[in-house]
């Protein structure tokens, strides 16, 4: 088993070696080469649509046949429409700027230094994701299109699927004259692989994991490589003393039940008790009629019994719950300081959002609150690369180093000082 | 054994947890209060000067009677005078701009939604560094500014010096009004109390080790606190054969010889093979007379022994080597891409440089080279946040995430998205 091991080992460090090789050519396209290569990726998976639906097919009767989640099963089918749609999407995707070569910073020194810092490709990116075969595709594409050679590790049950996309994407990168090497799929299925992936540091730039708690945690105990943290999110709904309340019920049955399974959902609302009599009514009528299950503290019960929905007595588990469900946890607060300390001890730092028509209180709750976006009288949903006008997504960063909040293509880059002299030494 | 670790790793999570509060309070502070705590700590440094120096001088002669390097004793020594000049420092940092609360990009979306990106403190911030008690106030002043908290762990021989330095500062906090925890000593000398701060994830938002490449690995390869790795360099310059041989004979003795114990120093030369004859002899007699060895390759060994300066045949371990001392590798390369090849494998990416004036050489070099800076015709030695224009900088990084090469107080920083709409909810 150690012999098996280590021979995994070499066969991931071997692949993430040779997107090390690619990767330098990356660097070096302009981006009507990279454009070029994107739409190829495009046209190869709409002409190879019966090969992807064809394996495909294969991994998803395996799934049925182990008994799996049919939300599962369903993300993880691919019909020809849907593989349009991907097509479709990396169309979208060449029609984006470019990053590389911005500078984000550019001037001269008292001593005739020129000083710019300027958008470079990251490297080699890893990610690590769950069922739907689209990010394979999705991530493989912003990735090139930021010059970036992409290393994909997606879930053993795709990854039949994932094999044919990864070759039709292979085959097009070298018809476009570029290396196959820029875009790879991590050999092997078992969380051996993930690990050696892992643990690739000096071969893997940055490891972005998209997926459920449990598997972002673990790739951020685990890797030696840097992580982007993804996507988890426990996000709060403020419903200030000052609120508009037809606003506040708009927006909280919005959060909470435009869709259910996304990562900025609301999980939680907090009232202010000056307008619990005035909002919880309303809302919590609102909120049956939609199907949600309240799970609230002593002061919210007997509106909700009032409603008529559906309760329990609230935990720290649903405090600190992502439900990505029609349920919500809710509590009654004494004022805005209260709100905010509740929400410091439970969010996950992905989003909140306040509803009020006092300055100051939006002002207050900006300031208190420490997460990658905060909603003032919108819903929590908004936040999303697309509805930012980034145009893609590759996931939403809930770390504060590199990237927080939705990451587009520059979030897929670093820079370099580029610092042009005549002759210059330091004295 | 295993009761004093638990109880250590206590104490230092209780530091940390105390810092997390006080970075509540820091966050919401306006430039004016955090100027005027910093200015604070600057004149209460200088009025304790004795208070410090005593303490000072216990730890340099235990450091002495151990046998320390003299270098390092010389690092580790606060005179009245050094005092003075880190006080001053801390008053430029109190000039400086505010980095939190600019907007780092914003627009209005087609729906109406107010998108700004705006800087917000990191939170808290933990320092691993070695023996220069400089760093203490450097860094605790750098995160005052920009609003973080600081965790302070340097060298255990400057224990006693740093005791007392946060104890001064510490009480100047409190006599301008804010949170004596914002700046703290992490509790304990033993490498368990680096550890200790290592894993306080959730507690701390980002350690940045500053020192020799030992300390940043070790940091680098047991934390689980997302880490920004700093300073390690191994520099190289390229003299092309379109240089302009006066200027490249300028930039290496300057790049190597100006300062020798620094990580923007030169530790490797290339020169393409086509000035070899011209470039090498006034190079390496202009070496020799700064008493520079050279561990060269074949083709260096014959000008090496013409030039009559200190030669050995260089080794893998030289290529790789930073050798902080008036050593350097260097090697004769056939063109450009030699060099690159050779540069990608060697470089730890910190800086290189390339003399030439040619504009396509130029161009090739800085996007074959990928290194937080490339100099054009300048010395290595630029690269350096005071050199930057920054006014201050709490290292170099060498990492592509979140920020590479000089950090200044905007790289202390993340964002937020702050959206703000007008009931807003998605469709």
């Amino acid at each position: 088993m150690s012999e098996n091991t280590s021979s995994d080992r070499d066969a991931v460090h071997e692949v993430a070696r040779a997107a090390r090789e690619a990767a330098v050519t990356l660097r070096a396209l302009r981006r009507s080469q990279k454009d070029a290569a994107v739409l190829a990726i495009a046209d190869a998976l709409d002409a190879a649509t019966d090969r992807v639906v064809a394996a495909n097919a294969v991994d998803v009767a395996r799934a049925v046949e182990n008994g799996t989640d049919p939300a599962i099963v369903d993300r993880l089918t691919l019909t020809p429409d849907r593989l349009h749609a991907i097509a479709d999407a990396a169309r979208d995707v060449a029609a984006l700027p470019d990053p590389v070569g911005e500078v984000v910073r550019g001037y001269a020194l008292p001593n005739g230094l020129d000083v710019r810092q300027v958008r470079v490709p990251l490297g080699v990116v890893g990610m690590i994701y769950e069922a739907r075969p689209n990010v394979t595709v999705d991530a493989a594409v912003l990735c090139l299109k930021s010059g970036n050679a992409s290393l994909l590790r997606g879930s053993s049950s795709a990854y039949g699927t994932n094999v044919v996309l990864v070759e039709v994407m292979r085959e097009a990168l070298v018809a476009a004259g570029l290396p196959a090497d820029a875009i790879a799929l991590v050999p092997g299925t078992t969380h051996e692989s993930v690990k050696h992936l892992m643990t690739a540091r000096g071969l893997v730039d940055v490891l972005i994991p998209r997926g459920g708690a449990g598997l972002i945690r673990s790739v951020v105990e685990e890797s030696t490589v840097p992580v982007i943290e993804t996507g988890v999110g426990n996000c709060h709904v403020y419903v200030d003393a000052a609120a508009d309340l037809d606003k506040a019920v708009a927006i909280l049955v919005n959060a909470k039940t435009q869709r259910v399974s996304v990562c900025n959902t609301a999980e939680t609302f907090l009232v202010h008790a000056d307008v619990a009599d005035a909002f919880l009514p309303r809302a919590l009528s609102a909120l049956r009629d939609k199907g949600v299950t309240i799970h609230g503290d002593a002061r919210m019960a007997p509106y909700a019994e009032a409603a008529g929905i559906a309760f329990a007595p609230v935990t720290d588990e649903d405090w600190a719950a992502e439900y990505y469900s029609l349920d919500i946890a809710a509590g009654v607060v004494e004022d805005l300081d209260a709100a905010l300390t509740h929400i410091r001890r439970w969010s996950s730092g992905h989003t909140e959002a306040i509803v009020s028509d006092s300055a100051s209180a939006i002002q207050a709750f900006i300031t208190g609150v420490d997460s990658a976006a905060v909603m003032v009288n919108a819903s929590t949903r908004f936040t999303d690369g697309a509805e930012f006008g980034f145009g893609a997504e590759i996931g939403i960063s809930t770390q504060k180093l590199h990237a927080r909040g939705p990451m587009g293509l520059a979030e897929l880059t670093s820079t370099t000082y580029v610092v042009t002299g005549d002759g210059h030494v330091r004295g």
